[in-house]
């Protein structure tokens, strides 16, 4: 990952949950879960697989060494196997990875880096979407101009447009969570038959995924890539979500607006040129972030075409866009959460830009049900009420 | 939409249902319901609400001319209004949209040609799955080379191939179903508040949602586009699945291969230069239809982002994407049935694939797991075993 | 195409130009033009190419009979073959369609589609962009306040504003101009070779584009699809540069910029709810319209991955992204000149805008170089200055 | 970037060439032209310039702390300009990044970083176009059955198929060529304008496009984004061919067609669970590399809506595609080549596999006018033929 560029493109915990420990870290686990979950059901011998996790160690090893001799085979697990072969005892050596293939620890290693990854997003989404659930609260009663098509239109309040806000993040937080739930350990062996442990092999299955948290799937899923979908889907769904409020932001901090500033610590926001400008960077940033996913989440729905037990290709093609999805929405949504904790709200420039186009400040009954509105996002926030999801 | 390309890219029931006079019916009924609400709600009269509601005949419209007069605007609600405050008594006349804005009618239209599409797209899905769980359990003990990376590899089952092909397609309906039950209506006047209808506005809401039988939204969401999001998100995956699928179904197909053939009706399948061929023309389309999504998918989830109270241009730019999405995805489902349909299996040519790597065609513990998976599928599919969406 | 949204989203001569007549006319000339080029050759006998040019007739041809059938082997030509072979002479019949196969009928009925489309949209696109050199020749000495991340930076002139977007108009005319131009025939027969016409295929070849008025490629590209991609990549070129100009142009109509007003006929630019509203409408239509083409763009690319002689199903998801990015193209194009054509520029706002962050009004070398760069922008577009394409 | 899989989806030059170290350097000699092209106009004291073109140096930047402190302004020129402020004599420290904008510098670091990527992958691109001509060359002759919608056809030439995947990559190379002579310079102030500069604004622009070998554009291009869409349309046309012909390649490489073999060398193509396999994995990871392209050009397309003088956000979104799209392309094309250059072409499988479908191997008039179109493809390869371009 870049060292220049990642901490405005891939900011917060995800930089390091999909870098390259991460991943290896998973790979590790997964081979020495196998094991156990082998042992568990009887297919190997205990001691064995005693052997095999501890040689499932990361320190051990060259992350560089293990990338150069993945090319042979296309994919990172092949050559690590053959490292923990020479790493355990001689007798131990077939019972490393024994009746897996490659795709079963890639995928699994992969499922263990998105949940991760997608817990610390779903923590961070939290404490956004926290944040602008007090914006809402403050401003319950702070009528603002609504602004449709860019022209002012009639009075709303600017609890009202953080309440739309909150909305947007807890439902985009929901759907990250079921789709976070549905990741599922993958064990197929070479077609997806787990020929090699007999009718041992759902026995296997379940306790693999359940060493690892992970969902038990029905029936391997090598080229069944629903999953990939629904995850990537919904990192989408958060981007976006992240997208429309970070644009509303920079919009009202314009200067001619002004009813919104991102106040940073010291020094950030300004301009290499122009050292008066106060820019709203946390909420540039967070868009700029946010905009990486609809590219991404179309390259893996396209790879969804996998055909017969493994796929030529289309599998090969998932690793990036997940890997840089996850952190494009993990930074997004880092970013919004500066954003959100930084700005000032300028009521008096609210009442301003509301007067000047000669709308009267009293409201009433001129924001409606806005009020009734703003407290049922924050129940559905809180969970006293149901997210209507239907 | 063309006649001429129709047929194949947007065939099926999605093709009247997402027309003109579906889109024309769905803004009528929106209109009709919301008059009804509000007298529901005591803020109309009722004879005024029925008056309104005799007014939205679709027969009385002329949606060229409606199309027409919709650019002053930027959108189809705004006409259509003022033809049916034409069209309604004078005293009538201002209890016609009474309280609502444009995005309030379209959207809510949206979702309603959304909902019948998604349904008769859930339909097409569930007669699909239902002829290839069929072929899972007619091929359980069905022997077939394996093939990864397309190599062949070891032995599975043919009936194995198909419960991953079930499996990727209940669960993708599983998606839409969810999807669909959160498309919601829309209502909130010019800037959301709903300010027109004073306190009664939530009782409002209530009963023009009951009344169109989508669910009720906490509040308004017209730049909160987490609804579309889903739905596009699930249409693509849908479309994932019918990819995988049918890229396989054509690969089995090949001469050299000839696991399967598509035994359509007469005349399908020929082609113009060579009358021996017999291409599998409806797995061919489905998977060209199918490839739309991601793109189209990408468009929405870009939309997303959509700034203040209602946005200047990205919501303009779904109605499209949704609309062909609707027909891509109704369309590769329709030819994907069409294709499972025709097909026939050779058995013998399994077979005979899988002595020519030098197989033994005797299985036995050589398919491992295959049957348990099979079966776990099946049961999947028939609702005595959960879906593992965890 | 839709009556009801069309007027909006495919806007102006596209939506003609690429409706069902113009493709049925496309596929006509393309069979009538083989007829009359394997004549010219002597591979044909004169008086049949004769008949099969008469029997050419779009009025004769049903669309929507010939679409139904078109499902039958997945493209309208090898329907249109047959109608034509019973319509000619019982001689002739052998000579309709001799050597070719469909897809060279529908890749060169595309390529007449495309070229008239593009035709169409670079007409347009220059009266744009004379629009807007006006503009910029008029505003030259227009002092207006730049903006950097949506706040106010140090002054800029109106006329370099302008500039600006006559580049990116005028980098784009060019590219799709070349882009144009690769637009080449489509003859190869079933696998390429034109195996039917012997030693006489390059003549064919030769004669079919001339008379068709395309480019003459080296050898057929029935899956080597470079020329769509350039299409494609110019139209979305077009499109981004249509959405830079509009987004400016919703940011600078805002009420609290106002320094753009955008004048539209009677009526026009109004809003459903709100009388007093006037919505910069043909930018935010040009805006949502060139917003379509990222996805498409990406689905024509994807597309590129065609196998073997011809695709299967790679090809035949062409049409419908290819159709619906030259209508989104014309469309965007058509609008943005007509918001262009509307504006008002109102210098005293910029005058105002500049004064009120503490920046004098006074110019001269406040302005450095944007006078230079106006007329250079200006040269290069009425070509005494090169595109600065390198 | 990620060494676990680097090595697999950012093999070749690119992988180096789009790096930190080459990012950091391009930032580096932007600044370092910027300081002796405005000595050259005399602009700055030319010792001045000097002192800055010495501080200029890499090895004592470090980019880590560079990237840390970015996320304040939001890009890596800002902390950069201010080190190098610190490191000149302090009467030239006002002279470091005179007149200059932060994206004057990152823009034009990027255009170095794209030209010598597209240097780097034109050299890659003609190799392997060199070796796709032999094939085209060597196999004039060789019959092979033409393949439709993946159903066998008529005979053509498997000279012909290579000489189709050669002007694909010819073409492709010209496109690649095109858009990387459009890369520009830029340079324009805080607003465009070079307001700093006075009237030696466009001889500083002329010196610092000269200096660094880059095009000079007519005016600053900072919110006019036609060139990055031209370069990324252009990578994407790359990667369009490669994916055509490595999926190709994989498909005739399956074991029931046989017409090719990746022989790469010992130990590549293996599997982790079957010794006997031998997958073309150069040609599958080709693919997988290729594939990356449609998402990522749809982002920088979408980025091309950038408003007023500087824009918030779109312009931050381009670095992670731009540099993404860059290494996918380079290693598609590296990948491709390898494959290529493995392929052992196994003619009497093509003559069996013709055979098989009772097509007689003579050929004579059979092929038609094949070897007329391999020797068209082989003069463009050439040079001695147009390109057809038009």
């Amino acid at each position: 990952m870049s060292e220049l560029f990642g901490p405005i493109v891939a900011a917060g915990p995800v930089r390091e949950l999909t870098g390259d420990s991460s991943w290896l870290g998973a790979l590790l686990e997964t081979e020495a879960a196998l094991a156990l979950a082998e042992a568990d059901a009887g297919v190997l011998d205990g001691g064995d697989a005693e052997a095999i996790v501890r040689a499932c160690r990361a320190d051990e090893v060259d992350v560089t060494r293990l990338g150069a001799r993945a090319t042979d085979v296309g994919n990172p697990a092949a050559p690590l196997v053959a490292e923990l072969r020479e790493r355990v005892p001689e007798h131990a050596a077939g019972s490393v990875h024994f009746g897996a293939t490659s795709q079963d620890i890639v995928d699994t290693a992969a499922m263990l880096v998105a949940t991760r990854a997608c817990d610390a997003v779903a923590a961070d989404l939290g404490s956004c979407a926290e944040a602008v659930a007090e914006l809402a609260e403050r401003h319950v009663d702070t009528v603002q101009v609504g602004r449709t098509l860019l022209q002012q239109a009639v009075p709303t309040t600017f609890g009202l447009t953080a309440a739309g806000w909150l909305s947007g993040l807890d439902r985009s937080a929901g759907t990250l969570r079921s789709a976070r739930a549905q990741l599922a350990g993958q064990l197929g062996g070479p077609t997806g038959t787990l020929a090699a442990l007999g009718t041992r092999g759902p026995a296997v299955l379940e306790a693999f995924c359940r060493r690892l948290g992970l969902a038990e799937p029905n029936l391997p899923w090598h080229t069944e890539r629903s999953r990939m979908a629904t995850l990537a889907a919904a990192l989408g769904q958060v981007c976006g979500s992240v997208a429309a409020i970070s644009r509303t932001l920079t919009l009202l901090a314009q200067n001619e607006l002004a009813e919104v500033t991102e106040q940073g610590p010291p020094g950030s926001g300004g301009s290499s040129s122009m050292p008066h400008k106060q820019n709203p960077i946390a909420a540039v940033t967070a868009l700029a972030c946010a905009r990486q996913a609809p590219g991404l989440v179309a390259t893996l729905l396209t790879a969804m075409e996998q055909e017969h037990q493994r796929a030529a290709g289309s599998w090969h093609s998932e690793w990036r866009p997940l890997t840089e999805l996850l952190r494009a929405t993990g930074s997004a949504v880092h970013w919004l959460r500066e954003s959100v904790r930084r700005i000032v709200v300028h009521e008096d420039r609210m009442l301003a830009n509301l007067v000047a186009v000669g709308e009267e400040p009293v409201v009433g009954g001129r924001t409606g049900s806005a009020e009734i509105f703003v407290r049922r996002a924050l129940e559905a926030h809180r969970g006293v009420r149901s997210g209507d999801a239907g």
